[in-house]
């Protein structure tokens, strides 16, 4: 996959509101937040879509949605609730082709998702 | 936690339409689609919220990302994208406490998600 915005961050090449790191996981803030708190988890490895993600990266991916519970908690959000969403190319809206999961949280999320 | 209707699903007590099956996930459409294709993989383990994601977990919730790209790809819209959502607790919308992933495509979806 070609490199995107997101490699450029993982390497601080450019800024960004980092809220947590470990050795295969970053999570930032999302620069346009569309809820009071709105923050992307990315792995560090390049993987374009969900349409890229094969068997041996499920505990990778996995571990991007428990990163996420975990931001969640320190947020103080994670009893009342939050939506955790994955856009897969044009139809999905994703913006970087680089997966990133969207936490989004501390308001009421309507139905359907977009 | 206690037992919802998808444990009732997984035991074919009642009906749903199933789209796939492994050993670890069961895949089921939305009897309230929102999208033209709307469906729900979840884990046959019982995991109530994302929030109980632990990290023995990770293979497992990543399995369900994979899933839902394979099923995307037989219903013919990963290539034009798709979003994948988990809703977690009150503020997320979750109506169901047995963790499962929407998985919806057909048309665009719009932004913010909900």
């Amino acid at each position: 996959m070609a490199e995107t915005i997101f490699s450029k961050i993982i390497r601080r090449e450019i800024p960004a509101d980092i809220v947590y790191e470990d050795e295969s996981v970053l999570a930032f803030r999302d620069i346009a937040p569309r809820a009071p708190v709105h923050i992307l988890v990315i792995p560090k490895a390049e993987i374009a879509t969900t349409n890229d993600v094969s068997p041996e990266h499920e505990t990778l991916v996995g571990h991007l949605v428990h990163v996420a519970s975990l931001i969640a908690a320190r947020e103080g959000i994670a009893e009342e609730g939050y939506r955790l969403v994955f856009n897969c190319n044009a139809n999905g809206g994703q913006a970087v082709n680089h997966l990133h999961l969207h936490l989004l949280g501390g308001r009421k999320m309507s139905w359907p998702p977009g």
